[in-house]
C-alpha cells in the first residue's frame, strides 16, 4: 500500500477520491499560461520570481520579504526543518505524512502526539504537555489531513503563544484553508507570531498539483535566512512561476475561491448524508475531503471497479476501517456512493 | 552584477550569450510532451518517476537503482551536500557558483583550490596537496565551467583513486559533457568508484533550462539512501517528467546528440578564430562556450545593444576581463562578433 493517495501510475483508475484537489478544476487561464509557458522553456526561470513574488504578494496582502516559494509545499517542509534543525518536533497524528518524512531527514526526536475518535481528533488541553521545554518545532494543519477538521482560531493563537514562550517554531500548514468557510486563515496574525511558519500551496485550490508550487509566509526575517539557504537555486520552474501568476490573477478577478467554498460545502452534505445513511461514521470536515470509518473492507473491492480512495490504514493514529474520500463533483460522487452500495 | 548568466528578467535583452544551452534549440517532440503534459497537470506527478527512470537507464544504460532525479542539478548538489555533511569540501575555482552555493547550506569548510590562467585553468600536480586526509567532498566540473576545457580521463581516474583511499565523496558534474567531441564521461566506469557521484542535466543540451530536470549516478547504495532522505517528495513536476522522456526518446531515435557536437565543433573554432583575430586571449573549450579575455569593457557596452554576455568578473579566482561567451548558431555568432568590432 502507497504512503500517499494518487498512486494512478501503479493502479488502473478510471475515477480517483484518493486526492484533495478542487473538483472544479485546472482554471483556463491557468492552462493558457503554461502553453506560453513552453515557449520559455529555453531560458532559465527568473531566478527571483519576481512576477510571481509581486502577483501573490498582491492578491493575498503578503509583504514580499515575507514570502519564500517552493518546489511545491513539500521542499519548503524539507528547507524548514534543514533551516531550524529541531532537536525534538512534534507531529499531532493522524495527519500528513510529509511532515514526518522532512523531520525524518535530520536525526532529531519525532513525538507523535495522539488525537483519538473519541475526541473526533481535535487537540484537545493534554496537548500542551506534550510541548515541553526541549521542543523545537511543531508541525499543524488546519484543516487537517486526512480529518478535515479545522482548529479556531482562538485555538491556534493559544498555541502560537504557547509556542512562542517556549521558542518552539510551528510550521502551521493551510494548504486546504481556502476550500473551507470562515475566517480561519492566520495571515492576517503573521506579524504578531516570529515564531510562525504559515505553509501554503497552489496545488489543492487550482488543481495542480503536477505543477508543483507552494509558499511560506513569516515576518522573521532571521528564521527566513535560515531557510532559504536550503533552497535549491532555480527551484521554481517556467511553469510553475507561469501558472502561479495566472492562479493568482484568476483568483482576483472571479468568485473562483467563493465559488468553490459553496460547491464543496453542498457536496460535502450531499456526500456525509449519504455515507451516515449508508451506516459509516463520518468525521467532521471542514475541507473538501471526508474521513469515513466502517468495517467493510472497501478500498480492493473499488479498486477492482476502476475507483481509487485513500486507505488510511497506514496513517499513524488510524487503522484498518479508515477511509478519506475527496469531494468531486455531483455525478462523481453519485458513482462512488452507487458503486458503495452494490459492495 | 548578478551570481548566474542569464538574468534576462531585469536585463533588456535581444540575444543572450550568458547562458550555455544548446543552439539547436528545444526538439519539437520534447516541447509536444509537455503540451500533453498540461492535461496531466491536476494530478500529483509519479513519486517514483517510475517512466523516467526506465528511459534513462535504457538510453544511457544505467542500472535504474543508481540513479537519482533532480528538479535541476541545483537540487542534487543541495541534497549530496545534506547527505555527505562534509567537515571540508574542495572546489577548485574559478568555477560554476552553484557548488558553493550548496556547500555553503552547511557551516562545513570550504577550501577553494586556485587554477590560473598561467596554466590554462587545468587542475595541476599540486592539486593532490589540497586533498588532505580530513577532506571529505570534492566538486569537479568536467568539462569546466566557466573556462570549457576537459579533463582526459586518465587524470580523472587518478583524482578518483586519490580520492577513493582518503574517502573522499567525488561529485563529478557532466551536465556540459554531451556537447564534447570524445569519450570522456566517467558513466562506463561508474561501479569502478563507490565515492563517484556523477551528475547530469537534461537543461543544456536539450535546452530546456525552464523544465528543471538532472540526475545523478552513483553505484554506492548507502550514499544513495543518504543523499536521498533529503530529496523533497514529488520534486519532478509532471512536465520535467515527460520531458526527460521525450529527451531520452529523441537521443536514441536521432543524431541529435551527434548532430550537436559537430555544430559546436564548427561554430566553437569560428568564434575562436575571430576573437583571436580581434586581439582576444581565447582559453581552450571543448565545451559550447569559450572563455575570453580583454581589458576592453564588454560587458555593458554590449549589453546596451540588447546582448547580454557573462562578465566572469565575480567569478572566483578570476577578475576583471574575463567573459564567457556561449556558442550561438552562426547568424547569432556574427551579430556579437560584429558587435564588439564596432565598439
Amino acid at each position: 500500500m502507497e504512503i500517499h493517495g494518487g498512486d494512478l501510475y501503479r493502479n488502473h483508475v478510471k475515477l480517483d477520491f484518493s486526492i484533495n484537489i478542487n473538483p472544479i478544476g485546472v482554471p483556463q487561464s491557468v492552462k493558457d499560461a503554461m502553453y506560453q509557458a513552453i515557449e520559455t522553456c529555453n531560458r532559465y526561470p527568473d531566478i527571483m520570481a519576481e512576477h510571481l513574488t509581486k502577483s501573490v504578494s498582491d492578491t493575498y496582502n503578503i509583504p514580499s520579504e515575507y514570502l519564500l516559494f517552493g518546489n511545491g509545499s513539500s521542499e519548503l517542509f524539507m528547507a524548514v526543518v534543514h533551516g531550524i534543525k529541531p532537536k525534538k518536533t512534534v507531529i499531532p497524528v493522524p495527519s500528513f505524512y510529509g511532515y514526518e518524512y522532512a523531520a525524518r531527514a535530520l536525526d532529531g526526536e519525532i513525538v507523535y502526539h495522539k488525537m483519538t475518535p473519541e475526541n473526533e481528533f481535535c487537540l484537545t488541553s493534554s496537548f500542551f504537555s506534550v510541548l515541553s521545554q526541549d521542543v523545537e518545532l511543531l508541525f499543524i494543519a488546519n484543516p487537517n489531513n486526512p480529518t478535515g477538521n479545522m482548529i479556531q482560531k482562538e485555538k491556534i493563537k493559544k498555541i502560537l503563544d504557547y509556542c512562542k514562550e517556549r521558542k518552539i517554531y510551528v510550521v502551521l500548514d493551510e494548504c486546504f484553508v481556502e476550500f473551507c468557510d470562515g475566517d480561519y486563515s492566520m495571515l492576517p496574525d503573521i506579524e504578531a507570531y516570529e515564531n510562525l511558519i504559515l505553509v501554503r500551496a497552489f496545488t489543492k485550490i487550482f488543481s495542480i498539483p503536477g505543477v508543483r508550487l507552494g509558499y511560506l509566509v513569516c515576518s522573521n526575517q532571521k528564521v527566513m535566512q535560515k531557510i532559504k539557504r536550503h533552497i535549491p537555486e532555480w527551484n521554481l520552474s517556467c511553469f510553475a512561476q507561469a501558472a502561479g501568476c495566472a492562479c493568482c490573477a484568476f483568483a482576483k478577478q472571479t468568485d473562483f475561491i467563493k465559488n468553490t467554498v459553496e460547491y464543496i460545502k453542498k457536496e460535502r452534505q450531499f456526500l456525509e448524508d449519504a455515507f451516515l445513511q449508508k451506516g459509516f461514521r463520518v468525521f467532521h470536515s471542514d475541507a473538501n475531503f471526508l474521513l469515513i470509518f466502517h468495517e467493510t473492507p472497501l478500498y480492493e473491492r473499488l479498486l477492482d471497479r476502476g475507483i481509487l480512495i485513500r486507505d488510511c490504514s497506514n496513517f499513524r493514529g488510524l487503522g484498518k476501517g479508515y477511509y478519506r474520500i475527496a469531494i468531486k463533483n455531483r455525478a462523481e460522487n453519485e458513482i462512488l456512493l452507487k458503486a458503495i452500495g452494490e459492495l
